[in-house]
């Protein structure tokens, strides 16, 4: 392959980079709808044409978006907890670290899949059912957590993992809510009260709310 | 005033109420931003002019339909915990009367506040500070039921009200929010058993899970 060939490929791939960069903090604001090829264009200083050229179709651009949303959420969120050992201790840094991705606000607007999944739930179609089966996934990993923690007597047995997770799922998702909306940094200290409290109660008091994670 | 200035100004706020509904209805499912003067005019049958002349400008229309919106949250949630009792008969209505408002798909778009708040967190408005100060209110109002019951002694002392109020709020967000993107009743399930444990809890045993409302 010619080194030309070669630049061409790499330059076309950061430029699709940067265009997905841009993309998810424009539809973390505006929303996925809001998302045209001009606005990008405009924002990026390139023309619509060259900007198109990378994606075939608003919805492809839609679904490249969710995509590269979904690798900084796995980077910033999903991965670091897996530093830490598994049970409450894991279940605990990955709600943290996902709260603190909101509050240092990785995206403009929020978390992008909070904001994704308010704007398409009425909306049928490829990227709806993306946005659903990554956020299902990490509804899935937190419950998976907490069953692993039961297996090791850091959670009552008598908890129902998926009454567990909805909880704590709630509470990360309402300070993103309230941070937003009303941009008050106090959500995030009751929401990691509210999570702290109810991981004291489900592991029965085995589990005090001073104790490392 | 003559018979048919009267009917002319029925005829007008008949037809007034009538695009409203549309409107929230659209809004709830599709986005404020997504309201336009067109849309309503396809779906009501009316010409644009006909839309256009009730309100002077987009941001009025969608100012007008978080005004309807208003009205029906207050009729359909609001409103029938008045007839509970003050304290915690009176929160569990509360909170019942907003899940059932969400599960009997008031409005195509579950609640209409989540989606509305959502849409509009990032963008500076009167829009956006109408549906902040509604939303807020409701959170008030169940902070105001918590203190009550803290006063006749139905919860406990310790427990801080607006954290209490945060994790209730929470689950019925996360219904609303779960209900939409995977259209799974089962959220409604988890959130009625996430309210009245936390509310047993809060109580400190007084209120058993089974107690009446």
């Amino acid at each position: 392959m010619e080194t030309a060939v070669l630049y061409h490929t790499d330059q076309a791939a950061k430029t699709r980079r940067d265009i997905l960069k841009a993309a998810v903090d424009i539809a973390s604001a505006e929303g996925l709808e809001g998302l045209s090829i001009g606005r990008l264009a405009t924002e990026l200083g390139m023309s619509k044409t060259g900007v198109f050229s990378h994606f075939g179709s608003k919805e492809q651009l839609q679904l490249a978006t969710v995509e590269a949303a979904k690798e900084v959420f796995l980077e910033q969120v999903a991965q670091p907890p897996l530093k830490s050992r598994r049970g409450i201790p894991r279940l605990k840094a990955m709600l943290d670290r996902w709260l603190s991705y909101v509050e240092r606000i990785v995206f403009r607007g929020g978390c992008f899949f909070a904001a994704a999944s308010a704007e398409f739930d009425s909306r049928p179609g490829a990227v709806r059912d993306k946005i659903a089966e990554l956020t299902r996934a990490w509804v899935l990993a937190l419950q998976d957590e907490i069953r692993f923690a039961q297996g090791r007597k850091e959670i009552k047995g008598s908890v129902n993992p998926a009454l567990l997770a909805f909880e704590l799922h709630a509470y990360v998702q309402e300070a993103n809510w309230a941070f937003k909306l009303f941009n008050d940094r106090s959500a995030f200290v009751l929401a990691r009260r509210a999570i702290a409290q109810r991981i004291v109660t489900a592991s029965g008091g085995r589990v005090s709310q001073k104790s490392k994670r």
